[in-house]
């Protein structure tokens, strides 16, 4: 059967090139960087190579650069690392309600221990609202964080000017930090971190085609930030642990390719991207687009698709070979409906309905037809044997939510 | 050159038959085990095969098992995560004074937080002295913290007597824990968590041939504690962050290996081990065993080489293809001599000239004949052009420590 894996989001195809650097350093030079000899100076150099090449992508300098085992544990180490270091400056953080969970829930665990947390609202396109960041400083804002680019609805922030707007207030400690969780952008739109004015950014591999296990954060030299896991030391003290150096040089491996191909791969993908959104809008009625039209990731796609359960319309997708995700309660593990769509007002109904497109640079023209093709007739499916829909088709009534 | 690399405990060369299991799941099955697609499904069973694998090694369940991203980070979650579920029942934590850096660093962390931090000596050989154990428990002490065995000086603890004493005191806080760092000996010597009665159990699969990126506890069923990575959940919300699958799938598997090598491994491992003990005391005067004789790692072996600078005997030994380790300040971090040797009463001058060894089921018996011959000849070397070593065989003086 044909397979269309349009799940890039949530975990991507390794690209040869990418295994074909990383399997000497399993079976050949699996040397300790830390080790003294020859094997480990071989890769404390691989490590400092890949260093380097994570850091070209984006305009910073090695030393900028810290590895860690994943987003996840970057945006606790970039969050809880500055509220720590930061405390006696003032307890105020403002996040937007659009973050990543690992940055929702690591806000969480801070307020418990007395601090005080700030939701920024976004407008229905997933947009920060600027004027209600400027009204959420205070004297005591030690921390703003705010998402790249968002991986289910692809609005990208205006990050430059957001940095701007914190760092021109008078209203805020005089150690702010600004952090951006850019795990969906980077590796995937151009970032440079010095025209940002950013101070914190949060990367990782797994999403690019690089391997799971690396990921990091961008620190701006001279912004102190408190180590989450102690040990021995490695990563300038900021991230104890053995480094996973098989998987430090893919990454670099692979930061060295997107730098190459992003626009290239780019161009392509937001081809496609448009004929799906497009062409899906002409075939079917009653579906809307979430998230931003300009301004969006180039392979992201999210439509909710009335009368339909986001999760059957998966299972009936994968069936038919074309894998997806949904912003519905079933596809997510606490049950509950995709908090991102509420936060830009999708209703419940609507983000029971949702469903993500993630294209790659591995998807093809051929695959976007076969998906228009299915993605028609399993909704039109779904909906003759919905009794809501039917109810609809007759009384042009839709329940209320 | 021929390259004997004897510094197992610092990094492992990965079993081929690894790799093999590995590589699908870069290529082939790289769906997020959170993903309600086919995929998905494929990614999530073979966690839940790696799981068993792993669990099935030390005679635990698989819902026992949190797979982390490294040792450090387990030991972190171990001292952390239990002093924050049971700082309401007391804060006294003991450790031994030869635990791993990551353990002496978390109690580090906790101690500035107000916890009460006592560190356990042990004997000559390394061995935990009970009476100590005994005379340190209070009815504040909620955490004890203890190693299995030490990668640097070989010792085992008896853990299940150790477990015994603290589980059967009086005098302890009701919710005791006990931990135990047992990375050094996980897949190297059998391990049973329901015969030694531990309560949490670190492991990692980078020293037994398998990936970095993947290590874990063992946490006992009905055993509380709190998350230190906050996000999605992953891990029964002990550990969230996309799994790190493919090292995972590989970590399961080394473990399936060593369950059926261990034994025989282990034969010829410790005849290898012996015989580069027993030769190289033969050969040299002035050497002196670190560690224990009996209840040793069987790849470890640790001297300490009179007369000699451990860094200049590592270095001649690398350009001669021998890699090892040391434990002379020079060879660390913050340029300190081995804490784990002072613990057992060996004195600046020695620690300066110690050596470790570690070797693994790629050993062979060509290779110690070989590090026999190099090693002899490059001490005799470095002693001849030793001012201290001259002097003392002119007056038989030893300098003063």
């Amino acid at each position: 059967m044909k397979q269309v894996y349009l799940d890039n989001q949530s975990g991507t195809k390794l690209d040869t090139k990418v295994i074909d650097a990383m399997v000497p350093f399993f079976t050949e030079y699996y040397g300790n960087p830390q080790s003294i000899h020859s094997l480990g100076i071989i890769s404390r150099k691989a490590l400092e190579i890949a260093r380097y090449q994570v850091s070209s992508l984006i305009n910073a300098s090695e030393e900028e650069i810290i590895f860690t085992s994943c987003g996840t544990e970057s945006n606790n180490l970039a969050i809880k690392g500055i509220a720590d270091t930061l405390k006696s400056n003032g307890k105020h953080i403002i996040v937007s309600s659009i973050e990543h969970i690992s940055i929702l829930n690591s806000v969480r665990k801070l307020k418990v221990e007395g601090f005080d947390i700030s939701y920024l609202p976004v407008d229905n396109k997933g947009n920060i609202i600027e004027d209600e960041l400027k009204k959420m400083l205070r004297k005591d804002t030690i921390l703003v964080s705010i998402q790249y680019a968002n991986p289910e609805i692809g609005t990208i922030q205006d990050i430059k000017k957001l940095v701007s707007i914190v760092k021109n207030s008078i209203n805020v400690s005089d150690f702010i930090v600004f952090h951006s969780d850019a795990v969906s952008a980077f590796g995937i739109i151009p970032i440079d971190v010095e025209k940002l004015g950013v101070d914190i950014l949060t990367f990782s591999s797994s999403v690019i085609h690089g391997p799971r296990g690396s990921a990091g954060l961008y620190v701006k030299k001279g912004i102190r930030i408190s180590s989450q896991i102690n040990g021995g030391g490695q990563e300038n003290f900021k991230r104890s642990g053995t480094e996973n150096l098989p998987s430090i040089v893919g990454f670099g491996k692979v930061c060295e390719i997107v730098k190459n191909e992003m626009s290239k791969n780019n161009e392509i993908i937001c081809t496609l991207r448009n004929k799906l959104i497009t062409e899906l809008s002409q075939r079917l009625k009653y579906i809307y687009l979430n998230g931003a039209c300009e301004n969006r990731l180039p392979g992201n796609v999210n439509f909710s698709v009335e009368f339909v359960e986001g999760e059957a319309l998966l299972l009936l997708l994968d069936n038919a070979g074309i894998m997806v995700s949904s912003g519905s309660a079933c596809a997510s593990k606490n049950l509950k409906s995709s908090y991102i769509l509420s936060a830009i007002g999708v209703n419940t109904v609507l983000r029971q309905g949702s469903i993500i497109f993630t294209l790659s640079k591995f998807t093809t023209r051929e695959e976007i037809n076969y998906v228009l093709e299915k993605f028609s007739d399993i909704v039109s499916k779904l909906r003759n044997i919905s009794s809501l829909y039917l109810d609809f088709i007759k009384t042009g009534r839709r329940i209320k939510v």
